[in-house]
């Protein structure tokens, strides 16, 4: 996990956070509200923040803004403009993304190295991450305004993510290549050493022999299968103490009945 | 990506493929029909097909098929069952989805790491990740039915991501992850089974009571501590049987010399 308060991207040399809010999602001709509503949730959700509409058939309307749930600021903030040129102007490099990497043209780069490269340019300003519309992608003309292709690998019996998934997808990956991607450790408490191991074996090899459930004179494997499980388990010391305390109390009840 | 023609023995290596299709996607107690739809679409532009609804509220509807597209067979072949354990039986290993990792709980994992792991897993057999409400996720019995949890990284401004994107990253991540080539198997012997480790916590919970180690009044966390110790083991079946068959020999030591 990187810190965000100071920490440099080393390769773009501005801080991750702010390399996001540098990448513009640029939707071409896109049809339905809703999808430019979950689009904007896709992007608050992985720290983007910058959306551009070219020539959206339907915007503003209500139905983006229901389906943007806790980012009605990504959609209010939303520029509209008539040609994808606009959306492109200042921007040091534009990236269209397009399930059908066509045979001649760009470089065609996966979404995972696109992200890298878009944080890399960055550093630089703006970057377009550009998208076609739901039925028939992107125009020729607007490939030939971007500057690399990317494609998103899926199925290809049926490739055709839909609009907003799209946009979470590269969003995704851009944040993880931000390297802001949080994963909280599993709670850190004390490991059981070595001697607590032994000392759970040598409890579980006596109540196996007192329970007789372990013959002595066929010992088979049980001793090693115990480590075995319990060394792939990295057993911490309290569960150690309630794995002991089961068997003496199962001990104890033999004893006072006895 | 590996070639898929071929004979080899699950426990050997199963194409990637194969090992996808052993992934099934378990959606609990879903709200919003178009979000099944939604899912089904994300799945199959991965390469997913078994979907798993748990309590739906409302299914089957047309607005599930209108969104699904593309992906209307998996909707239509989706199972409807009425417990999360129903959908985990043979499952050798169950993933929860969780946007919140508890503070105490299951080892937490990636999407991406997640996905590695699922896919090894499902060299054993089918998998299960499992996904919470849209609103209130999974609860925690339903999170203590699972071995481990999965985190998807997130601006933590606004983590909360619409349940059908939540299913296209980890559909997303498999498919990636699966690509990487041949899956193995890491056990050479096979996996208990979510079932199997039921029948295991409950001959647990019935020592600790009959014992007296656990006291029904106060039973603290310890129902949580075994399921959390023994999810990390990923027990073999045969682990399974020789814990249980330690606890049936105490007893009955105990019941011979009562």
């Amino acid at each position: 996990m990187v810190a965000m308060n100071d920490e440099r991207s080393p390769r773009s040399g501005i801080a991750p956070e702010e390399a996001l809010r540098r990448v513009r999602i640029v939707l071409c001709r896109p049809s339905h509200p809703g999808n430019i509503g979950s689009a904007a949730r896709a992007m608050k959700n992985m720290g983007l923040a910058e959306l551009w509409l070219v020539e959206p058939k339907r915007f503003p309307e209500p139905e983006a803004e229901w389906l943007a749930s806790g980012a009605l600021d990504v959609v209010r903030s939303a520029r509209v403009c008539a040609r994808l040129t606009d959306a492109l102007g200042e921007c040091v490099a534009a990236y269209a993304i397009s399930a059908r990497p066509r045979e001649w043209s760009l470089e065609v780069l996966s979404a995972r190295d696109a992200a890298g490269e878009v944080l890399r340019d960055a550093a630089s300003g703006p970057v377009a991450v550009v998208f076609g519309t739901e039925n028939a992608g992107l125009t020729n003309e607007e490939l030939l305004a971007c500057q690399r292709l990317v494609h998103i690998p899926a199925n290809p019996a049926y490739s055709s993510l839909n609009l907003a998934q799209a946009v979470l997808v590269l969003s995704y990956e851009l944040r993880l290549a931000a390297a802001l991607g949080e994963v909280r450790a599993p709670a850190e408490l004390p490991t059981a050493t070595a001697a607590d191991l032994e000392g759970l074996f040598a409890h579980l090899e006596q109540a196996s022999l007192e329970s007789g459930f372990l013959d002595p004179k066929h010992p088979g494997r049980l001793h090693e299968r115990w480590r075995r499980l319990f060394a792939r388990a990295r057993l911490e010391r309290e569960e150690v103490n309630i794995l002991r305390g089961l068997l003496k109390a199962l001990a104890q009840q033999r004893a006072r009945s006895q």
